[in-house]
């Protein structure tokens, strides 16, 4: 189903190249402002940059259809429509009998049959995360009311990695002026370069988003089932490319003992705080009051214009395949402000569900 | 809530030392098979090995209360029921001012409140993963029936990682003799030796679990929200000390090229299959035929007789706590079959869901 | 929430003197034909009649957004969208301060705060009902791809009740040519008689609509909880103004005996069938092959022209209140389509979710 | 699936005959005082009465295995476990081949296959409401919590019917003193000559069961789908012999004007109450602040010494049978308890789904 959300829920619906993409968004408190401007800004984070994107040309204006009086919400469901304003779909014709690797054409036709649309990848598309974005400018705003801040950023692409811990404002202020939406305008230009050096190639370079959140009170999430981890990763798992999902130490725990892991408990200004992070604010599936950290793994764009084997479905034989049309040599800087919509989505659900967030009146 | 699955449900309940634990299964079609000697076989996976493990005794029997005539699924929901042979709590009660490091004291005790039970770990505890490869067995057993087989295996323990691709048949042979569920015997014996290194310095150590899925259909997952890696990482992030989870390259895929990460289509006896398998056997969320490939981090054990630091909670002053009792060094053997059983249950859920399974009639 | 199904998902959105009204719909298998003529014929069961019904204009043009390619459903989400030609709301103001009797006026404000929108009844309105009308054509479509037929109409009105049992097709040809949409026409025009008196008093009548549904499969409903009954007894009570819900004998059971009541089983063409159908096509909560019976009972309009006491709730204090403005003397006609759309779009989940329809392809 | 629930859920298992029946009850706020005496009180509302109830002898003792600690709600889910005392079902043996008219043998072996358990009703039988009713003691304790008290009692018993309106405090006075569960002892004691005479000629009768529920908080229940009439109704229709389901003036509004039906708003000590009632406490699926007011239709019990017509299922032949043993010839007085458990847990639920009461902290 392409829903999710208990008590705050978003419902997906349109495709890459049909008329138009949107979502309802279900639980908005009445009386939460929506702010079209910030919104705006969140989608524009969500553009194609010069040189290092697409150059298919999209203005992602986004109508509110309903659920908006007055510039507040007003209680019943938010519809969100984005037009597409291209929607020639041609080029994706033969993908029908040659499936792109690394794409989702040979699955969904599998699945669902020659009538599914998988014009520009149709629902596979990562087009489909533009609904996602401008549903997190509102989860964001309801998230502001108790005080919780959430922001991603790219923090490697191809070889260039940024190991810096870095602070949410710094974050902030360096990625909205950062083509690629790094936390470091130096290392964002070196991942500028690994994007264009793939480009030049024919080829694509991968990435890491790291996203963070500071503020959430103690108690998101539930011990089995609906941990914070488990809720956060099954949405992020929903944003095309995604390979890997951790938190905190991550996968580097592997390699830590115990006693290195293990985050000390302190008290700071009457606040049980923990020395380190390697929890990444979370203990037992539920916040533990420190920031939390999601480090999200983006695999490189599928779309090369490389020549590569594939099959021809129907002759059930080998077949080369080159892709033509326009295509990001890296989709780590546009899926950026959709792993942090992801994030700000699933946390007012989460803190709805634990009382955190009321769902009457705001 | 305590309960995952929309057509194949698992609600789990009890707590570490309480009277038992168990959970109820709901979906199994009528007329599947309740093997209980396979459950008792999957269980021993489950149990602490000599030397490697606690030494905490739970014979950790199963009873199925319901849901069975005559060997069969009757149609209506399975109970399982394991009583805790170990209720000995007075140890934990100290945690309840002084919480344990990496624990869940902490965020439970700031959740629920006092009358929370934190004694074991309570509903925190590795410990309710015993219900879940109990259903897991039965998840097996449905999975079986349209020809798919799950397995897990330990990856990697401390320092030392298995990088072979291994042969499900050759794992099934070597982890049911090997104490720490490796794949291979030699290497096998090394994870032991760095359990018992850190075991000796009053530490622990982590790892990585790896499974992989044989024979699932084309065409299992949905593109948005309901994806393969979206609804079995969220059951994964269930299973304590879980820090992140990957499918096929995961994130290694972010030092990769697209032309290198693609894997080529190829024709092999009339099926489409993929010459190589970074996807993991997933494209676009849904199951392209190949092997589901999927790895797990787990954190060391967070129970560690060392001394540490942590906050007694009414005082809020800095306390060293030094725990004692019988814990795991190394948690990563324990938790392999729970990590199987976890994938089996999602999958039989996702096939239901899909049409790939009845859910009537057998 | 706004949503509705478990693998058959409508998704409302909208208010009664918004923008627009509609929904998502969400698991309508790819390649089922989307027939706008069959829609547009619903749709216009829905608008009031000559004489008995509202003068206020509503066109109740569809469109449809998404997910539909070539007149086919493409396997992703449905959207539905009809604009609100009359939003002229200034009338309804008043309501904020003194509330309509007999309508959601007082409790939506109570609940969600003077951002709600109440303006034409807001969310709570029947206009409510329009989208699901359309929806309910495509699930009768999908319905109709196993046999099976659902259709509804006005039982009774006022004083005058249709005591025969009517079929299927009397009932569609009859009710088509029928401003009341009744199964007969003499009884029609009574039933128009009862509406145009209260009308012209200020007043208004209430009724009840049948609802009989043929050819559904044995074995469609759970047990306990997502019972036949259950499942559609809560879809209909979200259609503004049903009071009551029953199912074959109904609350007459309570008078008769046992021995009456059950209805004997018989074998007729191969097929076990009851000689009576009490239980009105369900058994245990199950579909049992006999045609499904439900009847519906819906209240007078509330909006009549009559003085009314209520109360003026910033001054608390009593307040006569006179409604002007166009309305419906009698919702039943009205409410009849989406009765039986109702019931429609619940069997198209129950059938899915037993295995009855596929969801992926057609 | 056998749950129920969002924030506060039921999940059911065992059968009649089996080795137990039980439920899961998950979202307890953790601290409720779980008093296993008002329990037990009202499991004896449910046991048969001498003279009209049936002499099979269940003691239904009621084991808490897990959930509570020191008389406390712990915070994770409760387990409920009823042992059958009678599991002789050798009687059932022969309805797997000619099913009894008016019980679900026929759809459960048509749907479930030779596998399902029927014996006694197998998970259809009214005795699968025992662990509904010690779930309900919880759901009454929470409420109780806010103020919030729901009655149940038989209004009607076959020709029998309580045109009175019952104050609470009466209705449980009498009650409990009564062995139909009248909320009047005259009333009663024709009620109960009704069954007896039924009884004495091999027959059964049905009846009305009246809920009512008071001092519920303006707010509970939302706009469409979830609205507080359609939650209700789904959860009652679970209950076995369940005809239908009113709201206040429920089937008589049809037959009603709107000046009439409408129920004037007035001020009554600060607050804005209704003169009369015939919203049954609802407006627009939300309640209003005045009683809930809900009639439940049961009809007579299908299990009579009657012979009766059914079918040889797989003769496929007209057979005569007669049912013997030991069946209660009116099922109302039985079910009021189970209606009263049924309202109070799906209470439970929209008031948490409505912030009216907390999950975390009690």
């Amino acid at each position: 189903m392409n829903s999710i959300g208990t008590q705050f829920r978003i419902t997906l619906f349109g495709s890459s190249h049909g008329t138009c993409i949107g979502c309802v968004i279900d639980g908005i408190p009445p009386g939460t402002l929506i702010d079209e401007v910030v919104m705006e800004m969140d989608m524009a984070l969500r553009k194609p940059m010069k040189g290092v994107g697409t150059s298919r040309k999209e203005d992602d204006m986004v109508e509110i259809l309903s659920g908006v009086v007055g510039g507040r919400a007003s209680g019943n469901p938010l519809t969100i429509l984005i037009r597409n304003a291209n929607t020639d779909s041609s080029v994706y014709e033969k993908f029908r009998e040659v499936p792109r690797p690394g794409h989702a054409d040979f699955t969904a036709l599998s699945k669902y049959g020659v009538d599914v649309d998988i014009r520009g990848g149709g629902q596979f598309s990562g087009r489909m995360t533009a609904p996602i974005v401008a549903a997190g400018t509102i989860a964001k705003q309801i998230l502001k009311g108790i005080g919780i801040r959430t922001c991603a950023y790219s923090q490697a692409i191809g070889g260039i990695c940024d190991e810096e811990e870095r602070k949410l404002d710094d974050i902030l202020r360096a990625r909205s002026v950062n083509p690629v939406r790094a936390a470091d305008a130096t290392l964002g230009a070196c991942m500028r370069e690994e994007i264009l050096a793939a480009s030049s190639e024919g080829d694509s370079v991968g990435g890491i988003i790291k996203c963070v959140c500071e503020n959430l009170p103690i108690g998101v999430g539930e011990p089995f089932f609906d941990t914070l981890e488990g809720e956060i990763s099954k949405m992020i798992f929903s944003i095309p490319g995604v390979k890997g999902v951790e938190f905190g130490s991550g996968f580097a725990a592997a390699l830590m003992k115990g006693s290195v892991h293990n985050d000390p408990f302190d008290v700071h200004e009457d606040e049980i705080v923990t020395l380190t992070n390697n929890a990444g604010g979370i203990l037992g599936g539920i916040s533990n009051g420190m920031p939390l950290e999601i480090r999200v793994c983006i695999k490189p764009t599928p779309s090369i214009t490389k020549a590569q084997q594939s099959v021809h479905m129907t002759k059930m034989k080998i077949a080369e395949l080159k892709i033509s049309g326009r295509h990001d040599p890296c989709i780590v800087p546009r899926a950026v402000p959709a792993v942090e919509a992801a994030v700000a989505i699933i946390l007012v659900d989460l803190c709805m569900r634990g009382g955190f967030i009321g769902r009457n009146r705001w």
